[in-house]
């Protein structure tokens, strides 16, 4: 594949062409449409770059992806470059040390931020001239490119929680904040989650996540949609119509940017790709501004929460079956292999009332769960075997209501010391972040620690962020708040509303991994002395693996946080199982 | 005093002027020769802006000084804007919205980091004029701006752990990884520390910190030290002559600027004032760093740990006799007033050894303890009466040696319940962090948690950081690597050789705080499955006091680590001390 785009490299004189992962819209998840680095590289995991130079190829991406890298890349000649580890430069320290003066150098403008372009620019020495790739890509991947525009719908009201009136007026008052004379100004948002929480609206474009494509521009007075305009319902044009939204069709957005004339640009630098900043920020009237400060999905509103609560009890009910099928299975030498088991799980759930999975279940089973973002393949799958962890990560989204994200690592037979030992410092990880108080208005990071020194205790630590945004029916990674050490100066605090996940985890490679996963909802908790203090409530209703835990480890105080959770998990669930699984949970539940 | 700068304002058609409280080397303590703000303004806090205007005046500071500057601003005509309470504007914001578009603003260009002085010129109209107001304070502010420079002494080896030009050599090797090609480089510093710990002086320009005002301008090849020649000690200057450094006049360091004819500056634009990178900005020759990445003064060498843990012996007994002092004082009632309790802690840590105080003694009794940076005044301080709390802060600097910084928060008579309660409760954030185990190069933010989950739990948090960095017989706040929500992204992680403050707090206004504070080491623990971890050794080794501890609310974790830490005290301190004082320790340190 490489070799096509090696020979319209020679004929435009390009040196160097590099592939980024993402769509124009930055999205995390992508439609195929937009998988030039897969077709290119053959590497299919989620994120990943590639550079390709006239005699040389590589591909950079992170530890969850090594082992499925090195297999995918066999044979095309391309070189792993192994993200993170010592050694191993970034793809712009390679860059710098590799390109020469005078060189050319090709990429899609619209596949990297204006940040990421902006520090790449900086980086290179000024010689190297930088081109737009974007037309190279299209001409040399076949079916690539094309992009596939399905059914825009609209979030009735008593979902979303608000009109997009008061949405917008909302975001005027938080641009008027930032700006500082009576200039007019262009807000521009490419994240598609953002654009759809704003205007109400849902799609189908990209698989796990209810998008369509779709750019937006915010003014002091209106607001121009472009999208897919046959593609709308007619609950959703009616909407749109109603609260005066100009909408244009998708195609035309590049062009109209041209023909922007307030004062200034406003827009997230990180969450707008080059092509739409470059012009602006030449001429300076690009004003930079955090998408979170401005867009406050990521703080739930009332009907938000209640849909929330409501997806995740209907996910409590098909985990709860899930788990006691899988440890019935063990116990009467019927299980499965990872692929047939996630399978039957995506299944449930749906046949339970979900629309769709919000992510691609992994469903790992002994040293596959130490692998972080492991993915069974149908046919190649471990076979289960009656020992043994298996941990299951996966979500659902339901219909209007919610976005779950659910981890739970299940033992089969009987469980080693070291098995015991970490699932229980995993265990007291995510016990002790659900029951911790803490001020208002802090950013995650300051959790973390929280959540890691159970780990941090026996020498282990947990390789990726404890824990992430959830989408209200959107993306199940929102990026605004987080509880994580890679903390960052744009970062939104938590406060009431905030949605988070908890899902500490340990990774033995080559033994076994764990990891815990529960969504949180932050509520107010008592104030003393007018400080605005919050905490957790689990929004996730599913038990632990009582085999699994070694009590004695547990403290008086554990034990009581986990009593208190399935005290709840018994109120709310309960009422919704049948006999047997009810008899189920309430012996996994029962911990005296 | 005001008025004499609103006529030279007037003279000079200036519209506002704002006095920033820095020196030209951005110092958090400055010497009487560049407190410019204190002479305009009255107001004697170390942190502090003011603001004139044509008929208004302003002076921002943090709530540590709120009652202090509402006293030592009355009559002024200035008022107190004060930071980081609701609807007070930061000086930035409230500039913008009250400057109009054609006035003039002045400061001083040297008492503003660079850093800051871009992004106010970013956020004021383009139509603002900026002016150099260095002139016309000097011109009106009397006896303030004649620096004194006083001898500079050279740092033996022995103590320094490293030589001028080992440090030099590895500065080099760091700036050659953050340049691309062979480019010829200056690199500039300011911040006297830095300069100090690269080219082991010390000085004594600046109350509390052993540093000599200078500058230092490091290329590939050579280094230049502008500084006061004639302060120079002979051992110094052979120092010097032997390392190669070029040195100059202190006052030729501005007019050499002009001169600097490399291909690039590099400068941290936070710890360089906006006199010195502007020019190399405009002219696009500068490339930002950050110091932390190239002097890496904060991770401390063999030499500077062994000095540190010498002088904190020193410290921990006069600590422990001076705890004692002032119990026996409460019990045969003849406690002094807060002024001369501090000052007897002073005196006693001079006579044991110290050469001078680290910091301001805060030496604040009951509610007076409520307030973070008291400073109490000879004949308006507080009696001392035989019950509530007493709270000390307060460290050495111990020539060569090391720096100590520590507060014990002092019970006099029968605790009350509150007392006991809130008492236990920062032990607990002090002990739990003491004990942590955690990851090699995380940042600090990450631990905060964990010294305030036990604060957060009652409802109360730590208004101020948990932890700050600490010099090595330098300035006791070192800005690299903290413990603190505060993280920014040039932060430096905290890893083995780092040394951080360890202390959590509780201000219950108008009653009484709580600080327990000690220096922590930090030092390599046990690897597990090759992850490096870390853990921390206490420098300080001083007891807390058991009378105001509850013990029940402790956990069996928490007697432990106060056990060890117990014993530590035992074997290092009680060898060092007389019977009576011997006597006294063992009964503190028993608690079953």
């Amino acid at each position: 594949m490489v070799d096509a785009l090696r020979a319209a490299m020679n004929d435009n004189g390009i040196d160097w062409f590099v592939i980024f992962s993402q769509d124009p819209h930055l999205s995390e998840y992508t439609a195929k449409c937009d998988k030039y680095r897969e077709y290119f590289s053959q590497f299919t995991g989620s994120a990943g770059t590639l550079l390709v130079g006239v005699d040389e190829a590589y591909l950079w991406t992170d530890s969850r992806y090594f082992i499925q890298a090195e297999h995918e890349l066999e044979g095309t000649g391309i070189s792993l470059m192994r993200s993170g580890m010592a050694g191993v430069a970034t793809l712009y320290d390679f860059l710098c040390e590799h390109i020469w003066e005078g060189q050319k150098i090709a990429f899609d403008l619209m596949s990297i931020s204006f940040a990421s372009y902006e520090k790449l620019r900086r980086r290179l020495p000024q010689s190297v001239e930088i081109e737009d790739g974007a037309k190279i890509l299209k001409s040399t991947a076949g079916e690539v490119g094309k992009r596939q525009f399905n059914e825009i719908v609209a979030v009735p009201e008593k979902y979303a929680g608000r009109s997009v009136a008061d949405k917008l007026s909302d975001i005027r008052k938080r641009i008027k904040k930032d700006i500082l004379y009576d200039q007019s100004y262009s807000y521009i948002i490419s994240d598609l989650t953002s654009i759809m929480w704003t205007f109400n609206l849902r799609g189908g474009d990209i698989e796990y996540v209810p998008v369509a494509y779709a750019y937006a521009v915010i003014t002091g007075y209106g607001a121009t949609l472009y999208l897919s305009k046959r593609s709308l319902s007619d609950e959703a044009k009616k909407t749109l119509d109603d609260e005066g939204i100009v909408v244009k069709e998708y195609s035309l957005f590049y062009k109209d940017l041209d023909d922007i004339a307030t004062d200034i640009v406003i827009a997230d630098p990180d969450k707008n790709n080059s092509r739409i900043l470059s012009v602006f920020a030449d001429r300076g009237d690009l004003a930079r501004c955090s998408d979170a400060a401005i867009i406050t999905k990521y703080i739930k509103n009332k009907a938000e929460i209640d849909g929330m609560r409501d997806a995740h009890l209907k996910d409590a009910v098909t985990m709860i079956k899930f788990i006691k099928t899988v440890k019935e299975a063990a116990a009467s030498g019927s299980l499965g292999d990872e692929y047939t088991t996630g399978k039957m799980l995506d299944d449930a759930r749906i046949a339970d009332g979900s629309c769709c999975p919000s992510f691609e279940t992994i469903c790992a089973y002994r040293e596959n769960s130490a692998i972080v973002h492991y993915t069974a393949k149908e046919g190649e799958a471990k076979k289960i075997e009656p020992e043994s962890f298996l941990l299951v990560d996966s979500g659902g989204q339901y219909r209007f209501t919610g976005t779950t994200d659910i981890t739970r690592t299940i033992l089969l037979g009987e469980a080693t010391e070291e098995e015991k030992s970490v699932y229980t410092a995993v265990l007291k990880g995510n016990l002790r972040l659900m029951d911790t108080i803490f001020p208002e208005g802090y950013k995650g990071a300051l959790l973390d620690g929280i959540a890691e020194q159970p780990l941090w205790e026996k020498g282990y630590f947990c390789g990726h962020g404890i824990g992430h945004g959830v989408g209200h029916y959107l993306s199940v990674h929102e990026s605004e708040a987080r509880i994580s050490r890679a903390s960052s100066e744009g970062e939104a605090a938590i406060r009431t509303g905030v949605i988070v996940s908890n899902e500490p985890g340990v990774y033995n490679e080559g033994k076994f991994g764990v990891r815990l996963e529960n969504l949180l909802l932050t509520v107010s908790a008592k104030s003393i002395d007018g400080n605005r203090m919050c905490r957790f409530e689990p929004l996730t209703l599913v038990p632990f693996d009582k085999d699994a835990i070694d009590f004695l480890e547990l403290s008086e105080k554990e034990i009581g946080i986990l009593k208190k959770y399935y005290g709840l998990i018994w109120e709310k669930v309960s009422p919704l199982l049948d006999e047997d699984d009810k008899k189920w949970l309430k012996e996994t539940i029962d911990i005296k």
